[in-house]
């Protein structure tokens, strides 16, 4: 199946060492400025020495946080000097006053970088219903501008982290015209699942030269077979932000909309967000697994992935995986929910379902004792894939998720207390 | 509005009181046949002397269970003359032998009752893709229909309890041209929560008469009205079953659809069913909180109806509830990302949302601080009302759910060993 990206034998909770975490053309630094109540760093700046080519994917919630509104209306000039994160807060459910914050800080941003604050774009993450307090913001933004380095990007990266247990960046390199140019990525979150950020925010910068329009055309695709395919449980926060940026620093001409070479790049973008979605699921709510569901054999491609999703967000699915339970009946049924729901067809006799390689359901019916102790023995390791296929055409569709064990209900029952 | 239940005021984990909880022109009994390792009674009989009128409404799972097939055909004449449940085993996605050993407990009983077999209306629940065991059940049908009693309905409804912390029985009476009628119900489980039936059981007995046609042009509106809106977690086993039997007994003209005086039964059924769904949410998974969720002012009452069930089966909202968390923007929020994912208006400026009679929510901004603090009180109660007000129209729907604590995750992580 095209694009389906590996599960990997890592542990769950870290990421491969970056030998080089840079971008030329980029540079990043952090500061604690007081949003957040244990004084870690809570306010990271990522700028470019002059606007670049920008794109931009946000979240689809109908309530989007002030700084969503913002970036958004930013974004439309196709060009970004810089992105201004925090957490601490999500500006979310505020009102016109929480609009007015997100102005201010960047207003003041655009100011000391020396742009137009419509090259600022704004992200917030943290409780929904707090109002920015920008006045802390600004305090620390002459700090924070005066502090950027290149090699700030990791520190930026780590600034964006909240309650992760380990800071997500990944890179991938690809040659454009001859030219190598690289995709440096990072990432926090996964959906709502986190009390502190309650929002995924991804930034992906590279030295590629890109018109706005080329860099749309390839990070919608690849948010879709990415962060669109990674659930934990089922959120869409009211920050949700994607955001690209291309320096253009490796020196070949810009790409456009349809360029062979822009094809190359969107494979690169894509692996990455695919590298930083897989993070996001291994290390969201206390997850002990990174579970693939891939479903075949569906009618339709949107079948299949509405099947993926009744398993994803299954709390009966989700808890057999926290136990280790090879405990199929519970997957096939609930396609058969999700199937008489929707008024699909299904067709026991022709359903067949594996765990890993253990072929624990044939034709409806129970695999046997071998087949399940294997998928026993699969379902603890830390990642693996649940396959089912419904025999009745060629749509398929897969996603990632995770279980649903004692440390979910432990960060989310009283976060906010 | 109309039709909301009561959510009283009692311990969760508690029924009731019936005073008689028999009803003329029935007779049930239990056993012990071993399909249950732990040795309790797991096989339950209800009959009558003769055939009589009945009706079902049955799981929508295209994954349906060998008893739900059966059932529904048997069910096609409009008689029943007795229904046999067994718990230990739901005989799902076991194929052609599944059904060949319902349909032999059927011959059995039929036998013993002298009757057709088509008039036994079979009913499993356990574990799926486990094959029922018939030669138990048929060992013991002779003592269990030697055993019939009028008192025996208790004892019925013990022996479909599996893993419920109590047992569900709801009594409501009406009056029929001239002549007082009652209807007993009894019911085990919610949706797939509990390990050990991984269903939802429930009988209604009527000394009323009524048609097979009046009987299900009641009993689907009061499912409607109350299982169809109960949600622990969002599953649709492949063997829920609810069947309303009526003895005639009380002595009036048959009712036929369209009779007022059918209106008056419907009443009294849908008021056992909503008492009884309401138990079946209150028992649920170690819950401990029953929940109805309110959604108002939609444009449409399909889209409440689809507001209410993104907020019942949020993880997010079920822990913050499990917590005592009067979180709104995790509410708002979930509102906000459904109407997103489907298209539909919403205006944050017009949403409110009451807590009890908190006002957590003004036209989409925090209600502030005292409402947040009553809002917490009311969340300790064990039964309490969640109304949000999307502004928009006219649309209203309810459902009632619980919250997700540890107790869902220890019931549910690993039950099967």
């Amino acid at each position: 199946m095209e694009n389906l990206p590996e599960l990997g034998h890592a542990p769950l909770k870290q990421a491969p060492a970056i030998a080089d975490p840079t971008v030329p053309g980029f540079m990043g630094a952090a500061k604690a400025c007081g949003l957040r109540k244990d004084g870690r760093e809570d306010l990271a700046l990522i700028a470019a020495p002059q606007a670049v080519p920008a794109a931009g994917v946000f979240t689809t919630n109908r309530l989007p946080a002030a700084p969503v509104q913002i970036a958004r209306r930013h974004l439309a000039q196709g060009r970004l000097r810089a992105i201004l994160a925090n957490s601490g807060g999500a500006n979310a459910a505020t009102g016109e006053p929480g609009v007015e914050a997100c102005l201010r800080c960047c207003q003041e941003a655009g100011r000391l970088l020396g742009c137009d604050p419509h090259q600022v774009a704004p992200c917030s993450t943290g409780v929904i219903g707090q109002l920015l307090d920008d006045a802390k913001v600004r305090a620390v933004l002459p700090g924070l501008t005066a502090s950027l380095s290149p090699q700030g990007l990791t520190q930026a990266a780590g600034a964006i982290m909240t309650t992760d247990a380990f800071r997500k960046m990944a890179v991938a390199q690809a040659e454009i015209a001859g030219r190598p140019v690289k995709v440096l990525g990072m990432a926090k979150g996964a959906g709502m699942i986190r009390p502190d950020m309650a929002t995924m925010l991804s930034f992906l910068l590279t030295d590629a030269a890109a018109s706005p329009a080329a860099l749309a055309s390839i990070l919608g695709p690849a948010a879709g077979l990415s962060f669109n395919r990674a659930s934990v449980d089922g959120d869409t926060s009211t920050n949700d932000t994607l955001l690209l940026l291309a320096s253009g620093q490796a020196g070949h001409a810009e790409l456009q909309p349809g360029d062979s070479g822009l094809a190359e790049l969107g494979r690169a973008v894509t692996r990455v967000c695919q590298d930083l979605a897989a993070m996001l699921v291994a290390d969201g709510e206390g997850a002990s697994h990174l579970i693939r569901v891939l479903v075949t054999g569906a009618p339709r491609e949107d079948q299949a992935r509405v099947h993926c999703y009744a398993i994803a967000h299954s709390p009966l699915c989700k808890t057999a995986f926290a136990g280790n339970d090879p405990n199929w009946g519970r997957l096939v049924s609930t396609l058969g929910a999700e199937a008489g729901r929707q008024g699909w067809p299904f067709e026991p006799a022709r359903l067949n379902l594996w765990i890993g390689d253990a072929h624990l359901c044939r034709e409806g019916l129970y695999g046997g004792a071998p087949a399940e102790a294997q998928a026993a023995l699969v379902m603890k390791q830390p990642r693996y894939q649940v396959h089912l296929d419904l025999g009745l055409g060629h749509g398929s569709f897969w996603v990632l998720t995770s279980d649903l064990g004692h440390e979910y209900v432990n960060i989310n029952a009283d976060y906010r207390s």
